[in-house]
């Protein structure tokens, strides 16, 4: 009896270690394909090179739908198929110009861009003074008084002292996205908003802003500028409180269009019900080509799903990739998805999304139960040769928060964050940015997750 | 008497969770520092733009050191110094140039660039046919016949799927530095070398070639050319095997010249004959601005005493920053060093270099005994905050690993490694290539490390 139990258990150790020496070697085979014979590079060359900047209900969005999904049938997938989203269609115009005015008569040329959603300015444009505020508990202390028929400059710059530049990113951006919003309260006749950019230069970055419930006569326009030109119009107001600003955009907002999130699948071999979904979203900013914001998910998503194919590995749940439309201005795409997923009753057992630029991963954020985050910890080791060390619970990605309700595991994939806002939302998010090593390694981490997701489960 | 040890358990577990505190709160303080008012960023911008690429015994090399020398004296250091250090001189010329010609009389221009070290071609140039080779036993196997009056070409690449590039390199690099040497042995009249660089682009990476032990009258010239140029060249050589190679390029060797290592140092409080040293190199190569390879460590480096200085912290050793001179083509400023604090008798606790780039720091490398190892281990915790994981044993530097000797304990700042093939010894090398936050995490990250070994010791 003793003999036989020690056989049985020396059996399992060699059956586990034999397990393991399988799992790491598949691992080890994502990391080769990726850096040897990925597509994520070439094909994210031509969706930032020959498409290009991508913003919803574009034509370049619809060439986007229309090219992915040709590339993911190339692939030979089980499935490919659009699914239909309405999208908001805002387009920047062919007019943006900005000045400050002195007292003295001097102007200089200020570099500003309209915010995504914003309204135009009259033809003429506006020229009003500007106070300056670091927080809507600022603005609020001013009051009416001091802020009607003024330009509000928010300009609370990203922390440059947190390690993780979208904390920084957290703790600022409700400038953008609700600076309007708050002034229209005060009787502000438009906005400036510091880009969110941690570096001091010359681009400014876009990105959505909202009204709340300001109605449509009381809109006034919202501008990023980019973070010299904050720094100098604000040393500028220090000397010259009673400067002017002078602003003009022809930005405009059109009905929804109709639009399509793109998606393919390969079909589980033991759970054909359970779904693995990885993803990013396709639209972009029109500023730069998205290369970073968000094409690298795109094209490390379709990567996946080829690397699934190429290396002959058929998954026991079904994975499925779902490019996203329109996570920038209104995440129609993401809620869309999600709406049809639980009207058909899908089991979605897994969501892996990569929207955080295309640089070295460093590692996961998870939003699960701490009973899925405990076994997940657990497959850490498996990474350590690919210096992925970051397992941490936070958001999985915007696209794929929608799931969270079906009771889904949310995964994002972290890459190294310190260069992210120096590209996100400007002109130079563009793929020079890129670096082919680091994209790839990107997808082979992904995976390598959503390989352990589909032997292991939950 | 349990009461009493009680209390005297209670207390430890205070003054060592308040220690802890401290310890957290000092390391805090560097990155904050850092990330807000380091010096490392503007330095290097000085370094690359003002002063540019620096090979040892050139014009730029001692206006570096003068530069560095004066920045050092502003930071009110106990004493600075130049240390005399004779080095090589060889200097590029006026002229590269290579072409393939076919049989057919069809020319194409490539991109190379003479390696550092190299005699010149007769002003004529050499024109030959091509011998294509991946190793030295592949040569050796060729033999006599083959490769007499041809010019070899060294084209084995470097590995992609290292995740830890600088293993791709060493794999690759003998045929850069001991290429020439061995092709004289067969006959050759030059060789070419595939640039050590995991991109494909037009760009010829320079680097160091010796010749051994081979007569000055026997030396051959040796150049790089670029990963395109020599796919281009290896695919010609298969449709035309008879193509001729013509290079032409007027480097040359000088007599040694005089320069110097810079140094500078805080006096210890409690050890000051206890020294803890932190460098990188002063020289660079001359295609670029040498801003990663090794502006970046020079500044960093330096960055480490300023903080020590702008933060109040007085060391109990003595910290001693050393920017050597010739890492690239000689080594002399760390054998010289060494040489003078073996015959001095100096006592060098720990040496910590950053030579791998200006990119976000991933971790260090220890060259130490095992017991060092062990309780450096124990200090990775203070770094998790910071995204720093990766401890491990291995080379500390080129210019420190002289003081192995010693008994010294060697360490390595070991930054994201997936970009820097990409510009190391190119014209690709220069300030465009850095990234504020990265250099800056990287100084604070060195800083963090020297204050550890400064309170704890080995």
């Amino acid at each position: 009896m003793f003999r036989y139990f020690c056989f049985l258990l020396f059996s399992s150790i060699i059956l586990y270690s034999q397990d393991n020496q399988n799992i790491e070697s598949q691992i080890e085979s994502f990391y080769n394909h990726s850096l040897t014979n990925g597509k994520s590079y070439e094909w994210l060359e031509h969706l930032s090179n020959q498409i290009g900047g991508r913003l919803s209900g574009s034509l370049n969005a619809e060439r986007a739908v229309r090219w992915s999904k040709e590339e993911l049938e190339h692939l030979g997938l089980d499935k490919v198929w659009l699914q239909p989203v309405m999208v908001p269609k805002w387009v920047r115009g062919n007019f943006e110009y900005a000045s400050i005015e002195s007292s003295t008569g001097n102007s200089i040329k200020v570099s500003i861009c309209a915010l995504g959603g914003s309204v135009a300015t009259p033809n003429t444009g506006i020229r009003a003074e500007v106070l300056e505020v670091k927080s809507f508990e600022e603005l609020k202390k001013f009051g009416i008084d001091k802020v009607a028929g003024k330009i509000v400059f928010f300009n609370r710059p990203m922390d440059p002292t947190k390690i993780n530049t979208f904390s920084s990113y957290s703790g600022s951006v409700n400038q953008r996205t609700k600076g309007a919003e708050e002034a229209i309260k005060y009787g502000a006749v438009a906005v400036i908003v510091r880009s969110m950019n941690l570096s001091n230069d010359d681009f400014p970055h876009t990105g959505s802003m909202y009204y709340g419930s300001a109605k449509l006569r009381d809109r006034i326009p919202g501008a990023a500028i980019s973070t010299n030109g904050a720094n100098l119009l604000s040393s500028m107001l220090k000397l010259d409180p009673n400067l002017k600003f002078f602003i003009k955009q022809n930005c405009q907002n059109y009905p929804d269009v109709l639009s399509y999130n793109v998606i393919g699948e390969i079909k589980g071999s033991e759970f054909p019900d359970q779904i693995i979904l990885v993803g990013g979203h396709l639209d972009s900013w029109d500023l730069g080509d998205g290369s970073h914001d968000d094409g690298a998910g795109v094209v490390q998503s379709m990567e996946v799903l080829n690397q699934f194919k190429s290396l002959g590995i058929k998954p026991k749940h079904t994975l499925r990739v779902v490019l996203f439309m329109n996570e920038e201005n209104g995440l129609r795409g993401g809620k869309t998805y999600a709406k049809i997923a639980i009207k058909n009753s899908e089991d979605h057992l897994f969501a892996l999304e990569s929207d955080a630029g295309g640089f070295t991963p460093r590692g996961f954020s998870f939003d699960s139960s701490d009973s899925a985050f405990n076994k997940i910890k657990l497959w850490k080791q498996y990474f350590k040769p690919y210096l992925i060390n970051e397992f941490y619970k936070g958001g999985g990605g915007a696209d794929i928060g929608p799931l969270k309700s079906m009771g889904t595991v949310l995964a994002g994939l972290r890459p190294d964050s310190q260069r992210y806002f120096d590209y996100h939302h400007s002109s130079q998010d563009t793929f020079e940015a890129i670096n082919k090593r680091e994209l790839e390694l990107g997808a082979a981490t992904m995976s390598s997750l959503i390989y352990l997701v589909d032997i292991f489960g939950f």
